[in-house]
């Protein structure tokens, strides 16, 4: 172009160039830095369906006794699996089928559903820890060879992270702390109250139920943060 | 008391409690500010439960020629009410009996239905406003005295907030605006991609369905607020 531009234009032009340059370094570095800041605290969503937990003498009942769970597939937290089996789930207003069993059996039978569940089945379940019974509504188990009146155990399990020592203390949170998560997508939020858990028998994942999951949009995998409101 | 206290003790025993008591007031004027901010913004909730809008010509095949719906009762929309009159709503995977029809008739039948329905139905709906029914997919509506093949017509409702144009201004936000909202209580949070609609013809209301009502524990008249995360 020879000199058709002005050598002061062309000094600016330069300048312009290299103070673009060092903007464009600048946003690349604060998007690498969130990036990892999400890195650093991403946590893979369990989105739980209703299901049954079952004690020993339950299972008996239900499927005769001595009767031993069949794996059907394993689940996000080690040593915990969906079971083959299933029971029918009957309240005082209506009944789900098909309610699926998880291993392995635990000292005591525990029916978690979400919110929506418990309006159709006809209890007011509380929105609690699991093992937390005392108090909680039963429900009626019917299996293939018996019927189990749970006198308590229906629960809305309380959204709950799991996660390993290594993962806490990245993350720095530390059991029983409540803490806030960030969704993302289409149906982005912050979901609150949110429990930690850690032991060295977890591994890193959020559970939530079906309302939760629909009202955000989430599925299985899908990543979520720990966020500072 | 007498002297017991030394003179220098009560002088910062007083001046202790000058600085408690401006404490305290700033407290309060914080809190009273917060609340006064929290009364500007604060927006009470209505939940939808599945509903159907019908046009004229589905509402003749469905209840008879003719047919006028019967206002069951008013909705928070001025206007707007849910009928007795009720219809099936299947899809290829299941079906809802008794759900209700929202009057006034429109010029396009709807039907609203959360993700948890669009699973039960076999129907995928996009989250999406109000009369957006461009390829979204259709259902069968069964009444007392027909059926009608919707070509179209499913959605999700994308959250929204009605408002008239004068809590539009005081709220700060415009038609059309996408903002998010802060719930509270046992499932507290923030609901994000929410779309604001304002019209004189409406009345300040968040509208959330049954998934996020349970997700984030809200029922009819509980309040939330427009936040800034």
């Amino acid at each position: 172009m020879g000199d058709f531009f002005g050598k002061e234009y062309r000094s600016n032009m330069e300048k312009d160039l290299a103070n673009q340059e060092q903007l464009i370094s600048r946003v690349v570095e604060k998007v690498m830095e969130q990036l990892k800041y999400y890195d650093r605290f991403k946590i893979p969503i369990g989105v739980s369906n209703r299901h049954v937990h079952v004690s020993r003498e339950d299972l008996d009942v239900l499927y005769g006794k001595g009767y031993e769970l069949t794996k059907k597939s394993d689940l996000g937290q080690p040593g915990q699996f969906a079971a083959e089996e299933t029971v029918t789930v009957r309240g005082p207003k209506g009944e789900f089928k098909g309610v699926r069993i998880l291993g392995p059996i635990r000292p005591e039978s525990q029916v978690e559903i979400s919110l929506a569940d418990g309006f159709k089945l006809g209890v007011r379940a509380p929105i609690t820890e699991s093992g937390h019974l005392d108090g909680t509504p039963g429900l009626t188990l019917i299996g293939p060879k018996g019927t189990v009146e749970m006198p308590q155990g229906t629960i809305v399990a309380l959204r709950h992270i799991h996660m390993t020592p290594a993962d806490a203390e990245r993350m720095g949170v530390k059991d029983k702390d409540i803490v806030d998560v960030e969704t993302f997508g289409e149906r982005e939020g912050v979901l609150g109250n949110v429990l930690v858990r850690v032991s060295d028998k977890f591994a890193l994942e959020m559970h939530v139920d079906m309302d939760e999951a629909n009202a955000c949009s989430l599925k299985n995998k899908d990543y979520v943060v720990i966020a500072k409101r």
